[in-house]
């Protein structure tokens, strides 16, 4: 059934024709090929596969923080400082709180017109849709279509909180973690998990009462993280509002580049994303090719059901199903 | 490899001895296997698979909420108060930051120390190891042996961020979650990923300022939810460090278990965690059998190389691996 779907004379059009506008440069091949991403069309695997030879290029950041933090308008800020120097900047929004995805009160929208316009920058929302095979595996698909159109940077913007942001963030070159004063001890669960994956740490809206305070604390923590290798995460001040400390962040960035080069760490983090999204395919192929192949619908619930009524183990079953499968 | 592993010849005591030890109640025999499941010993398995018939008559309930909250008290009252029913109680401990956990104050500990030397209570940590398999897999695995050990009721404690912890979660038969009042603004993403999980929730530290607000924030945000089915999730007020609150949780808890029944929910959700579990065995003993069997480990990591250097691309990487497999 694949197979067959994913002959090209079922699609209104030809992938390698999809892929050839993405590599071009041209915004509605780009927005028809995330679409076939999102609606998972087995043509989508297809402009994958012809387009990621041409990724690799772009850098790609992640912004991680708790709603109210400012992410957006941080985001809108860099966006606008990176286009002042001409770069292309792609958005990503995983928060489905996130003014990008909708959430946006007038202000935020005021804001972020300019860039709605600019069609050197492309905003794309993943937060309402309902992935199937998985946020972070339609994330990582979206970034490569991006990394191939051509964008110099790439912001991904998420909460961090959750199996799939978790996982989106393991896959994104440079991690910066925003913050802001005044966050109560409740925070420690998320600031917990979130001090570990934070290669650069942003200390927003600056200007409030407790700046400082947030900066001592954010040092503290990151003391007790054991292993840093040999970057120690700097902690950059800004009022993303008035894009004040805009200009430290991309210093930041850059020497992080830098460091993430020159150490071997980046090599190292592209194959872990690479081995990651291998094995989620193979994962997940190899369900589809059982379950509607090897195994009917029917069987697979038959052997649920087994294991429901106690007729069964899961350990015993899995083993089952695997010796069909002779390999 | 595997198969050798599994004679019994290979270990000190025969699996199916620990099993018989673990039903018949023996908590020596218990903590060994679970020790087998956190070393992920292959005689776990085998294990697993002979208790697993024995299973399903706990009664399994998850406590999510940050750290702070009072979790560990709250748990230390209901094992209390439902030990006073002569029932036996299973207590896992998936938060790190839990007094369980060995994140213990002197008062925390005193307050449990009796739990400690009671018999009818077994009190196991998963938060200071590292779980191959996955946090979440092992935690089930020991659900499962305290099950078939004959605990009547299992506490699972999480702070529910993270991956692993919401896969956890997914697998209890109620969950409640513990808030506390004097909770910011910035906990929004916290409670905005837990308020769709929570069966019951919980106000602790009733008694300060703010917990009438807190119990209308939940309604609040209740109401936002779009799908409760026929089950409106009640708010209990407790003050766990003197036990208040703990006879209406367990009437809550109580009604919540009468509602699965009647419902059919608790068979809908006993199926989908067979199902969440065989198909992560199914992944990973894929995975297992894949790198290492039909292919080498060498094999797999010149694909993965030919990914990362662009010779190939994830996708038909995948394809080609499973082409490799015949079904």
């Amino acid at each position: 059934m694949k197979d067959e779907s994913l002959n090209p004379s079922s699609f209104s059009l030809h992938p390698s024709a999809l892929s050839e506008g993405v590599l071009s440069g041209d915004n509605r091949s780009l927005a028809r090929a995330i679409s076939l991403v999102e609606r998972e069309d087995p043509a989508a695997e297809r402009v994958l596969a012809d387009l990621y030879g041409s990724t690799g290029n772009a850098r790609i950041v992640g912004i991680t923080g708790p709603p109210g933090a400012g992410k957006s308008t941080l985001v809108s800020g860099m966006a606008k400082h990176y286009r002042r120097q001409h770069k292309r900047i792609g958005i990503v929004a995983v928060d489905p709180t996130s003014p990008f995805s909708g959430g946006a009160i007038l202000g935020d929208r005021i804001r972020m017109a300019e860039l709605y316009t600019d069609r050197g920058v492309f905003i794309r929302s993943m937060a309402t849709r309902g992935f199937m095979g998985g946020l972070a595996k339609a994330t990582n698909d979206v970034v490569d279509l991006l990394d191939a159109a051509g964008f110099d940077m790439i912001l991904v913007e998420t909460i961090g909180v959750g199996q799939d942001e978790v996982e989106v963030i393991r896959t994104v070159q440079t991690n910066v973690v925003v913050l802001v004063p005044g966050m109560g001890d409740d925070i420690q669960a998320i600031k917990a998990g979130i001090m570990e994956i934070g290669d650069i740490f942003v200390v927003n809206k600056a200007d409030r009462q407790g700046a400082d305070k947030t900066v001592t604390e954010v040092t503290m923590m990151m003391s007790l993280v054991e292993e840093h290798g040999d970057w120690l995460p700097p902690i950059v001040k800004t009022i993303a509002s008035r894009g004040e400390g805009i200009v430290e962040l991309e210093d930041a960035l850059q020497k992080h580049f830098e460091y993430l080069r020159s150490s071997g760490e980046l090599d190292r983090r592209n194959r872990e994303r690479v081995r990651i999204r291998l094995e989620t395919l193979l994962k997940e192929k190899f369900m589809d090719r059982l379950v509607g192949g090897a195994l009917t619908a029917e069987d697979y619930e038959k052997i649920v059901d087994d294991v429901v009524r106690k007729r069964n183990n899961p350990h015993d079953a899995a083993e089952n199903v695997l010796r069909r499968v002779t390999f």
